[in-house]
C-alpha cells in the first residue's frame, strides 16, 4: 500500500472548501487536513468539518513563519479556497509552503475564467499567482465557472425559493451568451482529479459541467417545472455604467468598500453576460487547459439533474445553503 | 500542392526579425511579408530584406485601422519582433489582426523567461498579451533566453573583439547561475517549428539551445582559444542597488529615460545572474512549454560551435553585427 497523498485545505469552511475538504477525506489514498485560525478553532464550522472526519489544525497565515512551515512540513499539496478578503495572505502561505517542500500549491481561484485587465478580482488572483511563481513554488490554478446553484430561476410555486438571491435574480445582458456551469458539490471531485495529474502542473485548468445560455436555463426550468420563470435583465449599458461609476469612486477613495463590491459584482455580470468570458472557447484563448479534454469520462451533475432534484425536494444536503 | 502559410513579420529589420523573416521565405510552404512604416520603405534595412527575397509592405501601426485590416487580410500568422519602444503599438495591431481573421499572433517577447513582477519589460509584454486575450485573438508567446553572441568572452588576441559591448563585459552575480542560450541565427528555425504546431496555440514556449553558467562559458572559451578570458563581476548587491535607485527615480519622474534604461539593464542582470530565472526548470514554473520536449530532434548551434566559428573567422554572416 502506498503512502496517502497529504492535502492541506485553507478556507475549508467556505462553500468551495466544503466541496473540496470532506471529499478528499473519503477519497482513498488521500489524507486531508484543514487549516484554520487559532481564534476559529472552536467555531461550529470547524466542528462540522470534524464531524465529516476532517482533521483541523490551527495556524495564522500572518503569524510566525516557523509555525506555518511546521504545519506545512510533510504536506504534498496545499489547496487554498480562502475568503476573498484574505486573498493576499496566501503570499506568506506560499513562501512557507516553498520552504516546507510542498509539491503543488493550488491558489484560490475557483472563479470564472478571465483575461487580465477585465476583472479586478481576477487581477488580484493573477498577482498572487505571480508571487507564487517568484518563489518557484509549483502550482495549479483551477477555475470552475459559475455555480449552477446561482442560475436556478424563480418560479411562482416557490419550489426554487431557497436558491433565490437579490444579487442573481436578473439575467446579465440579453440572455443569449453561453455560460459554463458547475454544481458546487462536484468541485471536490474535479479538483481531486486535477491535482494529482502531472499534465496540470504549472497550468491553469478550466473545469465545468455544462454550458448554457440564461435563456436555455430558463427554458429548461419551465419544461421541468411546468411553470413560467421570471425573466428580467441587467442591460449591457447598465453594467458598463455601474463599473465606470465604481472605478471612478475607487480612484478617489481606494478603501471604499461599497464601491469595491459594486465593481466586483458588475465585473462578474460583464464577464458572464456581456463579454462572455466564462466559456470553454474563451478560456482556451486565456491559456487554460480544458477539463473535459483532460478527463472525458468524468461526469458531474448537469443543470437539468440539479433542477430536477430541487423540484423533487431531494436537495437537502446541498452545500449551497449549508451555512444559511 | 497545398496553399503556403502566409506569415507577416513586424519589426523584420531588427536582429530577431532578421533571424525570422528571411528564414521563413526560404522555408517551403510559407510565404512571408514584412510590415514597415510608410516613412521607412526606402531605408537600406528594408532593401536588405528585399535582397533576401522578402516582400515589404507599408502600414503604420498607429494609422487608420482599415489600412491595417486590409494588409492583414489573408495573413495566417503575425509575428511581431518590434522595437521595445513600440511595444504598445501591438495593441492596435492585434485588434486589426482579430478583425482580419488572423489565426495566430506571436507578440514580441523573445526575451528571457520571467514571472510577473520581476522585470518591467516582462510586465509590459504580459500586459500586451492580456490585451490580445481580451480581443480573443489566438496567440503564442515565444521566449528564447539570452543570445549566445552576448556571452562571448574577451580574450587578449582580440579575436572575439567584435562581440564585445560595454554592457555585457561583466558577469552578473558570481558566475555560478545557469543561463539558457540561443544563437541569434537559430531563432527563425525555432519560431518556424513553434508557430505551425497546434500544441503551442495559446501557450508560452521557451526555446533555447544550451544551458551554461558564465564560468562554464569562460572555461569553454579558454579551452578553445588557448587564451585567458577576462572575468569581472557585477555583484548581487550592486544589481539590487541599481534597480532600487532606478525605481526611486522613476517613481518621481516616470519619463526619465536614463533611469528606465538602468532599470531594464539591471533587471536583466538580476534575471540572468542572481534570480536565475532564465533556465528551463524556472520557465516551467512560470507556465512555459519546453522547446526541447516538444521537438527533441531539432538542434541549434551550440555555444561551443559558435565560439569555434568565431575563433576560426567563419562568422562573416553573423546577424549579430549585421547592422553595425
Amino acid at each position: 500500500m502506498s503512502t496517502p497523498i497529504k492535502v492541506l485545505v485553507v478556507g475549508a469552511t467556505g462553500r468551495t472548501g466544503m466541496s473540496v475538504a470532506p471529499f478528499f477525506n473519503t477519497d482513498k489514498g488521500k489524507a486531508v487536513t484543514a487549516l484554520t485560525r487559532e481564534s476559529s478553532l472552536g467555531k461550529p464550522e470547524n466542528q462540522k468539518l470534524k464531524d465529516r472526519g476532517v482533521q483541523v489544525v490551527a495556524a495564522d497565515l500572518l503569524g510566525p513563519k516557523e509555525r506555518l512551515v511546521d504545519v506545512l512540513t510533510g504536506i504534498d499539496i496545499v489547496i487554498s479556497a480562502t475568503f476573498w478578503r484574505n486573498l493576499f495572505d496566501q503570499i506568506p502561505l506560499a513562501e512557507a509552503a516553498k520552504e516546507a517542500g510542498v509539491k503543488r500549491f493550488v491558489p484560490c481561484s475557483f472563479m470564472t475564467p478571465s483575461p487580465r485587465g477585465a476583472m479586478r478580482m481576477y487581477d488580484w488572483k493573477d498577482d498572487i499567482l505571480a508571487a507564487i511563481q517568484r518563489v518557484y513554488l509549483p502550482w495549479t490554478s483551477i477555475d470552475v465557472g459559475w455555480w449552477s446553484e446561482q442560475v436556478v430561476p424563480s418560479i411562482p410555486s416557490g419550489r426554487t425559493q431557497k436558491y433565490q438571491s437579490p444579487y442573481f435574480e436578473k439575467i446579465p445582458g440579453d440572455g443569449t451568451m453561453p455560460v459554463a456551469l458547475t454544481a458546487l458539490a462536484d468541485i471536490g471531485n474535479y479538483v481531486a482529479k486535477i491535482i494529482v495529474d502531472p499534465r496540470t502542473l504549472n497550468k491553469k485548468v478550466f473545469a465545468y459541467t455544462d454550458v448554457h445560455t440564461y435563456h436555455e436555463v430558463h427554458d429548461l426550468m419551465e419544461r421541468l417545472s411546468g411553470e413560467k420563470t421570471a425573466r428580467s435583465y441587467v442591460p449591457a449599458s447598465e453594467v458598463k455604467q455601474k463599473i465606470d461609476e465604481a472605478e471612478e469612486t475607487l480612484s478617489k477613495d481606494p478603501k471604499n468598500d461599497a464601491a469595491l463590491m459594486q465593481l466586483f459584482f458588475f465585473q462578474y455580470q460583464n464577464n458572464l453576460g456581456i463579454r462572455g468570458d466564462n466559456t470553454p472557447a474563451k478560456a482556451k484563448i486565456f491559456g487554460y487547459l480544458d477539463f473535459k479534454e483532460l478527463y472525458p469520462d468524468v461526469k458531474g451533475e448537469t443543470v437539468s439533474e440539479l433542477f430536477q432534484k430541487i423540484l423533487n425536494g431531494q436537495d437537502k444536503d446541498s452545500l449551497y445553503y449549508l451555512w444559511k
